[in-house]
C-alpha cells in the first residue's frame, strides 16, 4: 500500500476512505478531555496525549485516525474555570455513534485511545462492551490508555503520579512545548490517603495494595487540591515525555501490527 | 486587556480562563461534521469551516472559543465511507453538556458556531432552546451558521449551492488549500426538484419560493447523488473563499462587539 | 374511488382505513400547538391552521387524515396562562410512534402538516429524519408548514408578521370566526432588533438578510412582548384569511397529487 | 363567576385563562386513542368518551378542559389498520409535559379523564405517581375512567362487555350517531377464558374472582378476535349510552364539586 | 423428571439450568419492595410474599424460581425510614432486562409473580406488553399477585384491608414468624375517603363501587397515616396467614400445571 | 448501642431503622450477578460474595444492610443457560435509585459491596460519580470489590484467577458448602493470551504489565471457555475460601469503623 495522504480521516476524501478499506480495515479513535491540568498544564493535556500517540502510531502502522473528541467525562474537574464534562451517558452515546458510523464503512477493527483520563474508562467500557455483545459482534473493539499502556515505563518518574503529575506533563511538554508553563510547575503533592481513606492510592502507575474507591466532586476537590493538580511535577521535563511518549508508540505500534495479521475468534464469530 | 496567549481555550490553564473570565463572558463553540464532501472536499469540511470562521473571529474580537466538535448530525451521508454521524440526540446532548460546563464557569454569552451543516440545526436548537427555558435562564445563547450569516456575500457564486457546493468548497480551499483535491471538481448538479417535487429548492442560499420538506436517507443520496457531492463546484475558487470567510468574520466580528455591550433583556431576566 | 365517508380517520372503522389502503397510502398529519396568540387569537391557533389545511386539502385530494396533535413545543409561551408545551424530546417520541403506527399498516407517503409553529420544526424534523434514516427507509415523509408553504402569497398582508400576526390570525377569523376577538387585535409590533441584534429579523415571511439566531425564554417574552403578541394585527381579516388558506389547500394538493403518482427514488429504494 | 364562553381551552384566549384562574383551580384533560373497535365503531370510540364526558362534566360544573390527547397506549390493536399506538413511555411523557404545562399557570386540581383504554392506565399512573411524588406535591391529581366510574350503572348492559362492547358502543352511538355501523354490530363474544386460562376474564366490568394477567400482542388478538372485536354489541343502543353517559357525567361532577371545595391534605402539603 | 437440586436459579450451575430447559421451559420470577409497613411489619414484607408463594409453588410444581427483586416501586413510602423505592422507569428497566435474558436461554414462559404491591403493576405491566408485542412475541408472559390471586380467599379476613392490613401481615407471620413484632399490631384504621372523597375505597380487597383514583405522595401520607400502616391489623395471625398462602400457592400451581399443558395462541405465534 | 436485631434491612421495620439512624449513619449495599460461574460454581456465585461479605462485615461493624441486588452486568456471559443480566444503563438506575432513597433517609455513608464482578464496576462507578457530583454533595459513597480489597492475600491462590477461579469458588465453597460441586472443578485454564493479545493478562489479580483492553461477547466467550470457567480451580477449598473471606471482611470492618468516625472532606462539603 503506497504512504497515506494524510492518517486523518477528515483530511481525505470519501474516496480516498474506500481506498483504504479496500486494503485495512483498522482505525484509531482518539478521545481526551478538556479539564484543568494544574496551574502549569493547557486544559487540553488529555486530549493532546490522545492525539499525539494516536497520530504517530498511525504513521508508524499507516492507519487511519477518526477526528478526536475533546470532550471527556470530568465533572470532578467543574470546580475549576475552563472544564468542560460531559455526562457518563453522553460520552457513552458519542462513542457509541462513532463506533457504528465507523463500523457501517466496514472498520472492522477499532482501537480507542484514551488520553490519560481515567474517569472516561467507565463509559468508553460501557459503550465498547454494550455495541460488541448487542450490536457488532463481528467488529474487533479495544480501549487503550496511557495508565495501562505505559506502565512498563513508568519507573522513569520520580514522583508519586495523579492527576496533573510528572508524566502527563512531561508527554505535553514534548509534543506541544509551548503548552506547558514550566515556571509554575507545582512542587507539592496532595496526599489522597489522608481524605480518603488508607484504601485509596497515591499513585495512579502504582501496584495498589488493598483497595476502596471513594468518590469526590467538584467542590471538594477545589477544597483539598486548590491548585488544581494533586502531583508533584517539577520533575517533568520533555526529555521524560519522549521516553514516555515513544514507549506508548511503539506499544500501541505493536499491539496494530499484531491486529493487522489478527483472525482469531473476536469479531469473527 | 492584554492580548490572549491563545484564543483556544484548550490551549490556556485554567487560571488564564479565570483571568479571562474577569474581564469577558463570551465563548465561541465551534461545531462541524465529519462527512463525505464529494470527490474533490475533504471529510472535514464542515468543522474546517466552523473552526476557521471562530479562529478569526476570535482573535479578531479577543475572546476565547472552546474546543471544537468533529462530529455532526449526519444521517443522510453515511452512505459515504469515512461519515461519521451523531443522532440527533447525542448531539443535542453533546451540545447541552458543553454549554452547561461553560455556564458554570460564568460564561453568560456563549455562541455556537455551526459549520455550514443545516442538519445540525434541529438539534443545537433544541439544545440551546431547552437549556435557556429550563436551565439556564441567564445565559444568552445564539446560533449562528454560514447559510445565515453569509446570505449577504452568497451573489458572488456562479452556480447553485447545494451539498459540497462552490462556497463552502472556496472556503476550505482559501484556509486549508492543501485539502482540496482541485481536479476532481465536479461540474455537474444534482437536480433536486426531479426527485423530491417542484416544493424542494436546489439552493441553499436561494430566496426560496413555496417550499415543502422532503426526506431522503443515505441509500437515496448515494443513488441520486452517487459522487456526493450535489453541486457544481467548478466554479470554486481559494479568491471567492477568501471573501466568503472574511465576509462571515466581519459578521460575527460585530455581533460580538455588540453582544459585549449588550444588557438588554435576554439572559439578563 | 367512491368519495370518503370522511376524510378524518378517526371517524372511521378499521375495515373503511383497509378498503383505503387498497387504492391509496397517503396520509397526512396535522399538528399545532396549544399556545397563546395575543389578546385577540385563542390558544388553538396553530392546531386551527393545521386541522384546517388538512381537511380541505384532504377532501379536495381525497385522502385521510390521522387525529390532530393538539400540543406542541412551546416552552418560549410558557409565561402566559393556558400555555401547553411539551418538551422537544416529547414531540419527537409522538410523531416517530405516529408515523411507525401509519406505517405498519401500508401508509407509504405520509405528510406532517404543521401548523404555523416554526418551533415545532426541530422535533418534526428530528423525528422524520431519525425515522427515514434508521427505521423506515421505505416511506416517502414530507413536512409542510404555512411559513414556507405560503411565501408566495404573503405579500397580501400589510404588516410585519411574527407570532400572532396577521395572516394567522386572519386564517383562523376566516375558518373559526367566533373565535377571534377583533376588539382586542392589537396595532403595535415588537422590534426584536432592538432585543437580540440587527441579526434578528422582525418578520418571519421576510427574505431575511445575514441571520444569527438569538434564543429568549418564557420570562423573557413576558417582558419584551407583554401582551403575548409580537405582531400588529389590526389588519387582519377573514378576507385575507381566506386567500392564505385557499392558497395553502392548493400548494398542498399540488404536491398531493404529484405525490399520487410519484415512484421516485424517494421512500422506494 | 359569569358562564364560560367556552369550557374548552383551546378556544379561549390566554387573558380568558388568566380570569378563570383568578376564580377555580381546575381542569379536566381528555385522554383517548386512535384504535380499531371492530367493525361497527369508529377508531376514535375511546377518545369521543374522553372528551364527551369531560365537556359535559365541565358545561355542567363550570370548570374548563384541556385540549384531548387523541392517541393512547395500542400496541396490541396495531394488528388492524387505522390504530395508532403510542409507546407507553411516550405517553407517560406526554401526560407530564401536559400536567407541568398546567401547574405552572396555576391550576392545582387536574382531573385525567381517560376514555374506556384499561392499557392506557400504567401510563397515566406513572406520570400522576411521579410527579406527585417528585415535582408537583402541591397539585391534586385524580384519573378517572369509564370502567371504574361507571361500575354502579354496568348492570344495564345485556352482554358481556369486553374490548368494543355494548355499553362504549352505546356511548359513542349517543353522541355521535353517524359513526357507529350499526349494521355491522357483531352478536358473537371472544372467549379469553379458553386462549388464557380460567384465569382471566370475560367482562371488563366483572366483579372478578381470582384472576392472572395474561399479555398478548397485536398478532395474536388479529387471530383470536378477527373481526376486531371481542364483544356481542347486538344490544348495544343510543338509549343505554344515554344512561351511561349521564351517569358517568353526574359522577364525575359530583366528584368535581367536592374538589372545589377541598381543602384536606393532598395537594396541600 | 427428577426432582430439581434446587427451584432457585442462583443456587444451580449453568449445566443444570440447560438440563432444566430440556424438559421445562416455565420460570417463576418473584418481585417485592422494600418499604414500610407499618410498627409491626419489615421493611420486607412484599418482598418475602413473592418469595415464599414463588418458592412453594416452584417446589409444587417443579418449576424454577429466578432470583427475587427486593425493590419496586414505592415512592409514596419515601417518607418513612428504610423504605427504598426504584422509580418506574427503572422497575420497567429491570423487569425487561431479567425477561430478556431469561427468554434468550429458551423460557418461553415466564411468570412474574409480584408481592402484594399495587404500585408495581404499572411497570410490569408496561414491561410485559412492550416487549410482548415489539421484541419476544413468542413468549408467554404472566403476571400474578396477592391482590388478584387471592380475592376468594380474602373473605377471611376480618378487617378493612389496605396498606399492611391483616392478610399481608398474616402471611409474613406464616412464614418468617421471627419478623413480626405482634405487640405493635395496630388496631386502628385510616379511613381514605374523608381523605380523598367517597370516590375512594378503604379495601384494597372490595369489590369497589364507581371509583376515580387519587394520587398521593409521601408526604402526605406520613400525615395521614403517621405510623405507616394504613389497616387494623390486630387480628392477623400466622393461622390466617397459612390459610392465605396456601391458597394462593395452590392458584398459582393450577395455573403453572395448566401452562405446562398449553399450546394456544399465546406465544405460538 | 445495643445490639441490632438484624443486619439486615428488610427483617427490620422502619421504626427500628429510625433509631438506627438516631446513632449511625452508614449502611452497605450488596451487589451481586446471576451468571455462570463454570461447571461447578453455581449462578449466584457474585451474589453470595457480596452477601456474605457484608453480612459479616455488618455484624462485625453492627452497621446495616440494603437488600442485595441479585442482578448484574453480565451481558458477555449470556451465552450459557441461566444467566441473568442488566445493561450497563438499568445497573446504574438501579444503583442511583436505591442510593437515593438510603440518602433520603439520612444515610449519609453509603458503601457498595460488588460481588467479584468487574463488568459492575463502569456503572457502579457512574452512579456514584454522577450522584456525588450533581445530587448528593453531601452523602459519602464508596465502592468495594473483592478485586481490589483481596490483593494482599491473592498469594494464597495457586493457579491463575480469572472468571470462576480459585478464589471465588473457595468463597462461596466456605460459606455456601452445598453450592459446590467439587467433582466438577476444571483444572484447566483459558489463555486468554492467545485470543485477545500479549496486552490482555491471564490474572485479574495480576500486578499486570503493560496492557490493552480487548472486548469479547458472549457467542466468542462460549467458543474459547466452553465450560464457562476460564479458571482452573481445582485446588480451591473451603479453608482457602475461609481465609480469604476473613480477610475481606477485616479490611472492610477497618474502613467501617474508620468511616465511623470520619468527619473530613468527604461527603461534608
Amino acid at each position: 500500500m503506497s504512504e497515506l495522504r494524510s492518517v486523518w480521516l477528515q483530511e481525505l476524501t470519501w474516496e480516498d476512505v474506500a481506498d483504504y478499506l479496500q486494503e485495512q480495515d483498522i482505525i484509531l479513535f482518539p478521545i481526551g478531555s478538556t479539564e484543568q491540568h494544574g496551574p502549569a498544564g493547557p486544559l487540553g493535556v488529555d486530549s493532546y496525549a490522545a492525539i499525539s500517540v494516536a497520530e504517530d502510531t498511525a504513521r508508524k502502522t499507516q492507519v487511519l485516525v477518526a477526528p478526536p473528541l475533546w470532550y471527556g467525562d470530568s465533572p470532578h474537574h467543574l470546580g475549576f474555570p475552563g472544564t468542560i464534562s460531559l455526562t457518563t451517558e453522553t460520552l457513552v452515546a458519542v462513542a457509541k455513534d462513532v463506533i457504528r458510523s465507523l463500523a457501517k464503512h466496514g472498520f472492522k477493527k477499532i482501537i480507542l485511545l484514551n488520553g490519560h483520563k481515567g474517569t472516561n474508562l467507565a463509559a468508553l467500557t460501557t459503550a465498547c462492551r454494550g455495541l460488541h455483545e448487542y450490536e457488532l459482534p463481528d467488529v474487533f473493539l479495544a480501549l487503550a490508555d496511557p495508565l495501562f499502556l505505559a506502565k512498563g515505563i513508568s519507573h522513569i518518574k520520580e514522583s508519586v503520579e495523579h492527576h496533573a503529575g510528572e508524566l502527563e506533563i512531561s508527554h505535553v511538554w514534548y509534543k506541544y512545548p509551548s503548552l506547558i508553563k514550566a515556571a509554575k510547575l507545582p512542587d507539592t503533592q496532595v496526599d489522597v490517603r489522608t481524605i480518603m481513606s488508607d484504601f485509596v492510592h497515591n499513585d495512579l502507575f502504582g501496584k495498589g495494595g488493598d483497595s476502596i474507591e471513594v468518590f469526590w466532586n467538584s467542590a471538594e476537590q477545589r477544597k483539598f487540591a486548590p491548585s488544581g493538580s494533586f502531583s508533584d511535577s517539577s520533575k517533568a521535563s520533555p526529555e521524560k515525555g519522549k521516553i514516555y511518549h515513544e514507549y506508548m508508540v511503539d506499544n500501541l505500534s505493536r499491539f496494530v501490527e499484531w491486529l493487522k495479521k489478527y483472525d482469531g475468534i473476536i469479531g469473527n464469530d
